[in-house]
């Protein structure tokens, strides 16, 4: 289930080789950006601001959430759709009551959920507003890790000009010895570079890529919802893939799955 | 279909002609200015930070709407008002059934849809709902690639400070070389200039177009179901002419497609 | 009608005035900060990046509002509000119909539009219905002008900055002649005082300005959508004066057209 | 009715005389950041600007806010919830029309103009209706105020920018007299001082002062609106003052007037 | 039933200690950054800023929440989730008038208000716009702390520049005695440290973690309001504990708080 995030993993080796292939062209070198103490100040303050800014467990989970960044779980929509109108199918022919047997096999907590109340048949508009709440909540919970790095983003490149005026006070209350001072000012100057790249190559695009993977993951939780209401009412397994095809596509027009699509399709024809 | 959007092409030889005309007039060489090792570091670290911010379909998909900054695609919205004033006459006249034949016409997949759909005499509030759906997603999906753009206006000038940051470390390393230090700090300013001028001059830019582009695209939507529903309830052609015209017109009173406006009234005469 | 904006006219004035005269009892001369080349660089940057930014006729149409600026058009809404109240009490006396005569002279085209209506006798959620969506045009139209001022103020300190790096590019590469250095370092600020007066004294002001002044008008359309439903029931002169007064004052307690509001009185009490 | 507002005395004092203290323990000369033609630059641009940015009668409008800003005119909820009790009480005893003689002693335009509506008998829907559009439109209109300060601090600091490179470039133009430079550059800093100084410590917080204000005066607006229809309505004196008693605390638990509360309850109990 | 706040405390020393060992590394002396006038400057500055931009008794209140900052007050959902169970157990067997012994057991004025209506028999429509009413007001008062932590720590970076500004004013003036420039820039700086690091350290992480605990604590109300409700309905306590569940997990699938969860089922299954 779990595939490679090629977008993250092609996105941090061109920025980085580049940015370094680049310097060393200009003639620089690695060893002159590689400064342990920096390091220690500019990802020791964001990581304690970071810490201060959100309870402890949010923190955690965000951390926890690095592992998504480079893996994506989100389940594929179009074979969300097909399973949902699979269901509707067997609903048709055998009642939900048959859907029992299935309930077992599903993956997703929230389709899970969804799914067990439909087949334990509970009002459907119980069944809408325990989904809508939970859908409401999870938007809202689902939002912090995202939050936690462009928190981390916002404050890194700030402790990197704090890093870097340290510094420079440092080389300054030693300008008598001249010689040392493009050195040292070279040295402050990696604080920045730090701040910098650390917020505009990892934390920012971290935190973005987050958001829009969480904001997929309600679209799938909305097309559940959707798609088994429907099945509950008994609606043909067509007009439900009709209805949910929007949640698939990119828009109108152009169906991102069209494979998945196709098979939903197949599946409701033969069902026909 | 396809017009080369004036404003894209005249704005973007406006802004650089301009600068480096300027820059020569001021005595500045062109060469002074162009450097691939600044540019690799920039355009590389902004490309690769975009790419770990967005789903890489996202990104590919953003990627291909390059034309449409360059081109108009979009309908005219006076010419869409038309097609949809002349299909609810033809109702009028031969019943929805006769419409069967147009349908195959539509370019447009939304207005394909909806007209489909009301050839199909599915009831008008399926319709209604299934095309809020429809343009609720297209609106969500749609602001997509120009938040890509946004974002790389976002990451490249402070790319373009990292890239400044890494020279000026270079020329601090060697500042007993004093005949050198201008001219690294003239080759390390060179990245900043690629950053602010790519987010200023074209990033930021675009990302708006693509913003306002896809607004009037929704809005092309918005009238398509307006219209196709009224023509669904049988109103007359007139008095769905007299609603639309509010989506065409800039703001009112002054009606940005005077020819089209009137194009569609003459034809609601003649029908009359 | 049109009355010059006196606080445009002034507030440039003083701002431009007062600055030069300050910069010049500093001892600087004018002729240090008028350079023609870095006012090509500056605003032909941002001119370029603004026509990028927007479709072409939304430019134009923002160039055209450049005597809004300096003028207002607005119409005095305790006027309005007299010619509905004046309206309504004609319609009291000798029918709607008797108004057929007055529609010519409305000068606003959305007053006469639904003026227009009213008078036809259009059932009034029709109107309602028609007014609505027409405002809601026209407000999401009606913003772009102030968004092109505001993008334009956006860009161009950017641009003078660019501008400012440029002429630092140059200065550096020369720095053999220390002699000149100083004045080319002034040169290049010029560009930097261009990009940040041009925003922050004209194009971000003039963007505000139309914002409220697009805001007062449509204040003023749902005035007139208001007052004439009022009418078209058949209320009370006096008690449309009323209900509108809010639309004139300046938060209650305070109207600020006490003149107008007072003439709305008057001849409410003659028609009494 | 007049208070004066310790807050903004108090802060003012503090900030700029523990500044102005630091300054003189760093050994600063008071006259070194005396300088009237900075002053007038950085005044006199941000003066037009905002100006420029806003109608003339708002920005007076806003100029005479800025009593408001030392003293404190609102009035304090529990007094205003322990009134509108009282003529509950009244009303329950002697009818709504012993109030009459009550309504002349309003002071707030917006509760004597509620409190009349209420004693002239008109239907609660219309009161409601009217107040409810007063409430609108009185919060929109009493933003403007905050919004020009806002505005002139976010002018400021660019235009004390704007200031310090008029500064240096006349300075630069004469880097010959190196003895003048470091007092020239220093002279040019002054003008940053004051645009920083000037939104940071007047501008942008008395703009936060105006909102929060504005706030408090909309949410006794607000109970006033609630308070004199459930008088209307005839519900009892107790219950009036359990439901407003929420307008009156600081969140829930910890009522701010206590000693108003108090008030309430003892009249309230008194009529019992 | 205060937890201190581990994020809090270890975020705090982590930040500080890891800047100061990476600065004791690089050579920096520890009383370089110690300066009692930066810090009468930076801090005086931004406590006046901050007192004239909020009323003095928000201001007060704000002050008073530095210890939420280093303690956990907040009640565990779990827990009250299961009290709300339990005492719909209650309701169940013994009827609502069972409850009156136990109201005053409620430490929470929210938890205890709405319970104390529900004993008390008030009809639900009263009790949920009262409590609707009352968690409205508490979402707007209880956001104020943390908008005077986040205007402190948007003051405070701004006032540091000026301190860093009046150091180098000094500095400038005394550019004769090159030998005690470099100190006294170094000196100037400290202020810009000041302001950086109070902001982004303590003032702005601390804003945010007021908010998350402000809309925990908001959850909780809106958890109360739900179940107390559902309890006065005489819904079955199982059932209120399944909808109330969403309260309590993390989004979907992984309840935080799993004990105590299991306690409510634990309780709820004892009563079936």
């Amino acid at each position: 289930m779990k595939k490679p995030d090629l977008g993250t993993i092609v996105g941090l080796i061109l920025a980085f080789s580049l940015i370094l292939i680049g310097n060393h062209l200009e003639g620089g070198h690695l060893s002159a950006v590689i400064q342990p103490t920096a390091a220690l100040i500019v990802f020791g303050g964001t990581l304690g601001a970071t810490m201060v800014g959100f309870p402890l467990d949010e923190f955690i989970r965000a951390m926890k959430t690095v592992s998504l960044f480079f893996f994506t779980k989100a389940q594929d929509p179009a074979k969300v759709l097909a399973e949902i109108v699979r269901y509707a199918q067997i609903a048709r022919r055998e009642g939900i009551i048959a859907l029992e047997e299935h309930v077992q096999k599903a993956e997703d907590p929230f389709f899970k959920k969804a799914f067990l109340m439909v087949v334990d048949g509970i009002d459907s508009k119980t069944i809408a507003d325990t989904l809508e709440l939970e859908i409401h909540h999870a938007e809202e919970k689902g939002e912090l890790p995202a939050k936690v790095f462009e928190a981390a983003g916002g404050y890194c490149p700030t402790v990197g000009i704090l890093g870097a005026v340290l510094g420079l006070i440092h080389v300054m209350s030693n300008l008598s010895d001249v010689s040392k001072v493009g050195a040292g000012i070279a040295v402050a100057f990696v604080a920045t570079i730090y701040g910098v790249a650390s917020a505009n190559l990892v934390f920012l695009p971290a935190a973005n890529k987050l958001k829009i993977k969480h904001r997929e993951h309600m679209r799938l939780c909305e097309m559940t919802q959707a798609g088994l209401l429907a099945l509950q009412q008994g609606q043909s397994p067509r007009l439900i893939a009709d209805r949910l095809a929007v949640f698939v596509g990119d828009g109108h027009g152009k169906p991102s799955g069209a494979a998945g699509g196709a098979q939903a399709e197949k599946s409701t024809k033969a069902a026909a």
